[in-house]
């Protein structure tokens, strides 16, 4: 089976690396919009057009099934997705809800979501959440965290005073964190530490069990190929790849 | 007379209020390609081709004139843009070059350009300077500047310690820096802290005294009208307006 993954850019492939790690699709057919990135920061006009260009570029490569890796395109363009595809479309928001409601048995948990500001904006995660009867919730868009992990700053005195920055009016006792954005597993080590009961959920690893629960998508035993494809120059993408994908 | 000034997103503003404190144009028409920002972290190719597109787009203003207030626009696509302008096309390199020559007697003195990951590629500051004798430089690329910038912390903790952080070899006693990005005016008074002796070269002072100087133009009693436009939402690039033009 080839799966699309779109994302805004080179975060999506911490969304791959658990596709890859989990062994889910034969074929992992990786497009980031590197030429137009961040999404984060924009409308959501734009992202709903960026989106389904995307789309369209996808369609080109045969794919049986597209996931939406980019939290902040999952959480504008889904709908419009799905109206213009012949085949599955999955974001990451359901997903990372249907985590957080199964490891968090009491409804009364304190859940921290952290997202870009038009993931945030939209309140998708707030709206899911409340829905499975969850209302004790913290909405954040720290924006810093994204241009930190992107210069590689995964630990140390500048991602320290950022957290200290953003996290000031949050309790460290919290439930769990939903790390809403798929670059903040790559800082999961630092947040961890500054909220030490928490759990946290992770965009890549919630859509591996929502496809495995959902769609009984079973394991296969072969090695999933990763095409590489970029908006921009490819060979940045490549070496993050290289970087982020290692073990 | 009617200038276009054109830049990547909302940093370019600091460029807008020189020409608007100095009064050398009736009307300013401003464009940010917010939807596409930010552009440094791009492609030479990339960067040409949108920057072109805002071209196309600023003729139907009928502009006089096309200042490029972006410093990665700038370096990579000016040259592209005068090919296809009726119009004169100033960028911001050659002025702040220009600016620190005038400033800095001493071939010897030694220089750090700060500029984005394009920028400083481009080695365009590099090349003018050593054109005009000045070998002692130092490029650098604090990416985390424009993001700490955009989120309004032109001073405290998280900016302290990205300036650690991107400073930790260079020496204090630095004779000139270029703020070769339209964002680091904002940040103008702690870099300055950081490098006491340092004269800091501003984007939008410098192209400023080169049109004066270059092209004649002479102030004017009227105070300049200022449109604003992006090709994103320009709801964003108002209030920054409304809170960076501000005295």
């Amino acid at each position: 089976m080839k799966v699309g993954v779109f994302d805004s850019g080179v975060g999506g492939l911490t969304v791959a690396k658990s596709l890859i790690e989990h062994k889910l699709f034969d074929e992992i057919i990786y497009f980031g919009d590197t030429a137009r990135v961040p999404y984060g920061t924009k409308d959501a006009k734009t992202i709903i057009k960026y989106s389904l260009e995307a789309l369209e570029f996808l369609k080109s490569f045969d794919i049986d099934m597209l996931i939406v890796a980019c939290n902040t395109a999952s959480a504008h363009a889904l709908e419009e997705l799905r109206k213009n595809a012949s085949f599955e479309v999955f974001g990451v928001i359901e997903p990372g809800v249907l985590a957080a409601v199964n490891r968090l048995k009491n409804q009364n948990s304190s859940i921290l979501i952290l997202g870009t500001k038009a993931t945030i904006n939209s309140g998708q995660y707030e709206k899911l959440l409340r829905q499975n009867g969850y209302n004790n919730l913290i909405s954040l868009n720290p924006s810093l965290f994204v241009p930190i992990v992107e210069e590689g700053l995964f630990e140390g005195e500048v991602l320290q005073s950022a957290m200290k920055y953003y996290f000031k009016d949050v309790k460290q006792s919290l439930d769990a964190v939903i790390l809403g954005c798929t670059h903040f597993p790559l800082i999961a080590k630092a947040i961890q530490n500054y909220f030490p009961k928490s759990v946290l959920i992770h965009s890549g690893d919630a859509i591996v069990e929502y496809l495995e629960a959902k769609c009984h998508i079973k394991r296969s035993n072969n090695k999933t190929s990763l095409k590489l494809l970029a908006s921009d120059n490819v060979k940045t993408l490549q070496s993050t790849a290289d970087l982020w994908l290692k073990n």
